[in-house]
């Protein structure tokens, strides 16, 4: 089962690699970007076919692994 | 208005950083992990209000800087 997680900085901590971009794009002459943020999307294949085992399984990774919790959030999608 | 840009490796393209995460799952007890993709959402805020033009923008935005398409595509939403 394919499960997406999508790992986001919070709100209000400074994204260095999304300003950096922005000045990229600005620099292209796209002069009506307000701002950019950069997170992750990262898709796992999982044997588990049940789908809330699957959540389960993929919200534990993300805790312990694929987000750091203390500057990132994350959120899980089925497709 | 707020537009996002997923960009992934394209099939076949090899995905060190998503072998490396499967790896380290697995080693935190993690079995069932078939494999695992890792890609950037890329979230915009843009000054225009119009929805196709906001996306058009967006589009040119990752084929000139967002994404490298000789091994990534890239999928626009606006939520």
């Amino acid at each position: 089962m394919k499960v997406l997680v999508a790992v986001k900085l919070k709100t209000g901590v400074l994204d260095p690699q999304g300003k950096a971009i922005g000045h990229a794009l600005e620099g292209l002459g796209y002069n009506d970007v307000n701002d950019v943020r950069v997170g992750k999307l990262i898709e796992l294949d999982l044997a588990e076919t049940d789908r809330e085992k699957a959540r389960d399984a993929a919200d534990s990774m993300a805790r312990r692994l694929l987000a750091n919790t203390v500057i990132e959030s994350f959120e899980i999608t089925i497709p």
